[in-house]
């Protein structure tokens, strides 16, 4: 049974569910999504999923969306990546919940607004928005590890790596390490974990000269 | 043991909370939370939740923040408002996911730019890339419901309070239940639910002469 992700690599939301996936040993092959010429807005895509998203899960026997989803499957498929106890796993739905709203909810947009779209329809007001409210998470996340090695328990988990995904990215969206010295540590940390690999490096992007991402 | 829920009547978020708890029939008791006057980013606050939000729940053993967190405290302690198979707790993970980034995400700060702060301070730039994001969100939680009277299973979930949370409250944030005739009926079947509340009854607000609203 073929275990399918929907993905493309500039997705930090892909990278999450994908990055959970590789960490756990789950064997996984990805399908390109070419969000860049319009796949998700069409009516195929949207049956698959109709919030119009990746990452999708095709698990041979359910379709899964949302990153906290398949991360979710990943824990109780697994039992890796994942809490010891009922409160451990309510602690990671916690930091799960909050990057989706808080973290890359901002990050994610704020990166497409600032590197994925014309100049001249890049909005000064929203991108301000996005990066203040973005700025506050980060100080959290910061705060947090500062007596600490990882978010949820004493040992990495889905919490880690939905909080991290998007901070790997090298486009700019007014996030510099340097500002937030717990966050570069702990980013470290994660990358050090055997298997880890950096979204560019695990997940598909177009063929050579059909990249939109160069274009942008 | 008594069960607290730290809220106030405006947040959106501890609606959605309190909902939970007032519809499986938990017992609980309102702290109200002055965060108007700045109460969230006390230290004390900071020390119960470092995250600097409503809700937070005491539940004599365990405190617990984020509305996700506590909707699935809710579901696990009484076995109501949740999902019959480990599929449809996956699907109600889902919503509430989605929820949290894309209805209530945007929804929460397009509120509170457009009502509580003052007008010389409201970016349009903001406002309008919010609510863009809010719209589409909307048309695909509308889309969901032309062929479901519920958005997880066969029967009102902690996945229809968390999408529908922030939909009853009056002040305008660009959403108009005329625009979205699902959307429409489904709030009127949650609010026809017995033990149903407004917002505005069910959590605490200030008292008369310190009520903060009547000045933003």
């Amino acid at each position: 049974m073929t275990i399918t992700l929907y993905c493309f690599a500039e997705s930090g939301n892909a990278y999450k569910a994908a990055l959970a996936l590789e960490l756990a040993g789950v064997p996984w092959e990805a399908r390109f999504v070419d969000f860049f010429n319009g796949e998700t807005r069409a009516p195929e895509f949207r049956a698959l999923n109709p919030m119009g998203e990746v990452p999708v899960l095709d698990t041979g026997t359910e379709t899964l969306t949302q990153s906290g989803v398949i991360q979710h499957w990943v824990m109780e498929t697994t039992g890796k990546l994942g809490g010891n106890t009922p409160a451990e796993a309510r602690d990671i739905l916690r930091w799960t919940i909050f990057d989706n709203q808080k973290v890359s909810g901002m990050a994610g947009p704020l990166r497409f607004l600032m590197n994925f779209i014309p100049e001249d329809k890049r909005d000064p007001g929203a991108i301000g928005f996005l990066s203040g409210r973005l700025k506050a998470s980060l100080t959290v996340l910061d705060g947090e590890l500062a007596s600490r090695d990882w978010l949820a328990t004493d040992h990495l988990t889905c919490a880690d790596i939905s909080c991290a995904g998007y901070l790997y990215y090298p486009e700019p969206f007014s996030f510099d390490r340097a500002d937030y010295p717990n966050i570069d540590r702990w980013l470290d940390r994660i990358a050090a974990t055997p298997g880890w690999k950096h979204p560019y490096d695990l997940l598909p992007a177009p063929t050579v000269g059909q990249d939109t991402r160069e274009q942008t």
